[in-house]
């Protein structure tokens, strides 16, 4: 495999080239008319133009990209995650193309990108699912049978729904027949079809996510879990590695299971198998992810592993140089995803110009981002800046870095979900491990972030006042003079 | 401890103060005139002058120092290394001021400051020295029989030289008598005194080095080796860690050896015992630096520990937190000094404006350093820009990951010994591991870095036919077209 096209755009084009340049092989950038000039693009070796910015106008349109790999003579194709990931049909045309996908088989996407068959093949290994109907029933008395069976609190969940919609916790028996008929018309004046699952309702989750790997040789392994309980709006967006609350007994049966799914559709490559961990912790199959993540990094700090370099070893039709017994999980790793968004206004995209960007260094610290000061963070994507990871001996350390890692981040212009990470590292459930994917919703408001603006408010009015623009030097050649650097705790290389 | 003086600057300066960040310890900064800009002095909680350019007005001014704690309130100095890391004239004085040293006691800097005391302190735990004369002597008859007894080849080297003056290499006995008269007589005009060591010459010497670390409550354990053998000048210019040559038995022995040399002067802090390691893989004591060293983020990497972290946390008086048997190493990890010299013209320093500066980053990457765009490599102090760290799961990894980073490294303005470490990584010698301290002298020259520069003028001449700044785009919104990117192997951003 000499030349590889990276099917993507942002971070991840350039972390896939990195690790494809160490390997020492070629690589081809794909990008759209509004990524000309994106780092993506100037860090490969040679950069097709696919069209204009809409994604399915370019990045999503298959038969371009597999037009780029004759035109450049690429032999193979790492999609990235996002776009055309997981889609099976784009992963059939590779095929049937004569190129190689970095990823797994057509069938095994196809199998995990929907839930009932996804379901099926992981009870074949009798994989824990959340307890509740297998299928989508509308008789109120099988219903509430069933329901009692499982235990409350019980979730209703339209058949046909999605979105939230037609989804009701019933915490008794007694209020079952009610919030049950008003799921079904609810679900049936949305969605036409008054069907309804019913299932355990995991009071306080935790999504906990296992690692996989599997070769062309019918070995698979884990690499250990990922904690991403962290979310807003059920988006990941701070992620770690390994989870604080997982016992080593409970991380092994995981790991088990998740080679047990994994195995179940003959896996080929890198995929994630998600569960979600309650309050007892029993764990249950979510879904499998059939492509590399955006958390992956955690996952490379602990093991010291490169997983694109393992994919790419993988799609040569290499076995896995290790077994299961020589992985280990040295240290802790957190991401923090730095988002063009502004957490004072509900998250809402903050799309413009990096007047200044700079990044944190350091010990333990690694940025994985496509942009530099100057570039416009542009619309028509996810406006994810980018992966701030860092590493330390234990948990404890990990956040202290992160912490220090956020307050040596440099970024105006635009806003960004950095002081929102830091109110994250600060809070005490977090600190202390005692969380599930509610916290966002139950300790975050804007008006956690108010003191550190009054401070920036604060400061930048001394500033004016002392017409200062940096920490005032009193200098003198005969004797110390002691200043005090107004930036006490947000200091920043500007 | 509530707040730390770093009596240093540049990457050091700022090294330390992110760990003491993230320990929630405030930092002063000192800085002379030409530094009054630097990142150290944005990067401290509060930053004092302490005088002109000059080191010698400003940062190895004791008291300078001792008067900036009094005025900010710190209660302890950490002196980074040179400057007056090692004077224990300084360290007596902080002490005496009721300050604390992040650092060993003045007793042990004083023994292991001098060669002599060195040895004899050494000598008590049977420390392999390199075999020779305990004492200088002038008898020619003497000499001639204690080179017998040690083995040719043999080093005669003045007593009261330095530089490599009075130094010579006798291959074997008949010519011993000639060339110890030539020593002799070179040394008396040189000199004043014509007295001479004779100890065994190493021809092909690797250069050991182990890092060691020492609580105030007895503890002593080491954090095995570093491999320094790169050098030009002897000085130290690519590191790495483990070495390439030991075998786990010598590492055993040596850092049993080193942790006894500490042993001998009771050593508090983090210290580095050198040893010179001879083709039988022999190894004998060379010297203990009392200090951290420039290269300590490799046993950073490979050992997940933060020494300076550790330092601070034994200035406090704090035990080791583990035992020697439960320290191991993870991965291999390589340093690069990145300095302001052209090694095109001897390595002459090049100092100027950084008119364009952007690091690598990535998996498995470090920059260490102290500057940013647009500043200047001041004049007055050593021309280290930066330290490039990278870290793989084997040395392959990481020598694949530096030449990645190098390439990533984007500095214009002044030159740099990028290209020099470019050079030794892809050296066969340098790959297999079989190099000793004179692989400078004898693998590089400048015309080893003429092809790199040819391709750098053949681009800049296509560039300016094709009045292209950056890689020509031939775009069209219908069908995908190819373009070459100019810089296929030595893409930067810019």
């Amino acid at each position: 495999m000499n030349k590889i096209l990276v099917a993507n755009r942002g971070e991840i084009a350039l972390r896939i080239m990195r690790s494809a340049r160490e390997m020492g092989i070629k690589t081809v950038a794909v990008y759209s008319e509004a990524d000309r000039e994106a780092l993506h693009v100037l860090y490969a070796d040679e950069a097709i133009c696919i069209g204009p910015a809409p994604s399915n106008q370019s990045y999503l349109v298959g038969q371009k990209i597999i037009d780029a790999c004759k035109v450049t003579g690429a032999e193979a194709i790492h999609p990235g995650y996002g776009f055309l990931s997981e889609n099976a049909g784009f992963a059939r045309l590779v095929k049937e193309s004569g190129l190689t996908l970095i990823g797994p088989t057509p069938e095994a996407m196809e199998i995990m990108g929907n839930k009932l068959s996804a379901k099926a093949a992981a009870l074949k290994y009798n994989i824990p699912m959340v307890p509740g109907t297998e299928e989508a029933i509308t008789d109120v008395e099988e219903a509430k049978r069933r329901a009692v069976e499982v235990g409350f609190p019980i979730l209703i969940k339209a058949a046909a729904g999605g979105g939230g919609k037609g989804m009701r916790v019933v915490e008794q028996a007694a209020d079952f027949e009610e919030q049950m008929q008003l799921a079904v018309s609810e679900a049936t004046s949305a969605f036409g079809d008054g069907s309804v699952f019913i299932e355990r309702y995991v009071s306080s989750p935790r999504h906990i996510e296992i690692q996989v790997l599997g070769d062309t040789h019918g070995n698979i392994v884990h690499f250990f879990e990922r904690e991403c309980s962290i979310q807003r709006r059920h988006q990941k967006v701070i992620e770690e590695a390994p989870s604080s609350i997982l016992t080593q007994e409970i991380r092994d049966k995981m790991g088990a299971c998740a080679v047990d799914v994994a195995r179940s559709v003959n896996y080929v490559g890198a995929g994630t198998v998600e569960f979600i961990l309650d309050e007892n912790l029993d764990f249950f199959f979510l879904e499998m992810n059939t492509r590399l993540q955006v958390e992956h990094p955690v996952t490379e700090m602990i093991t010291g592993l490169d997983l694109v370099k393992e994919q790419i070893k993988i799609a040569r039709g290499e076995k896995l140089s290790y077994k299961q017994e020589d992985l280990k999980i040295n240290g802790h790793a957190l991401e923090l995803r730095v988002y063009a968004e502004d957490p004072q206004n509900n998250f809402l995209p903050d799309i413009g110009v990096l007047q200044t960007y700079s990044t944190p260094k350091g010990n333990g610290v690694r940025v994985d981002d496509g942009f530099k000061q100057g570039m416009e963070i542009p619309i028509y994507y996810d406006p994810m800046i980018a992966k701030l990871i860092t590493y330390g001996k234990d948990r404890e350390e990990a956040i202290e870095r992160m912490i220090r890692a956020i307050d040596e981040y440099d970024i105006t212009g635009i806003k960004t979900t950095l002081a929102f990470g830091k109110f994250v590292m600060q809070h005490n459930a977090f600190k202390e491990g005692k969380f599930d994917t509610h916290f966002v919703s139950k300790y975050f408001n804007a008006d956690s972030l108010k003191h550190e603006d009054e401070d920036e408010a604060l400061m930048a009015a001394l500033i004016a006042v002392l017409s200062l623009k940096k920490p005032k030097v009193m200098q003198s050649q005969d004797q110390t003079t002691a200043i005090s650097n107004w930036r006490k705790n947000r200091v920043k290389f500007n």
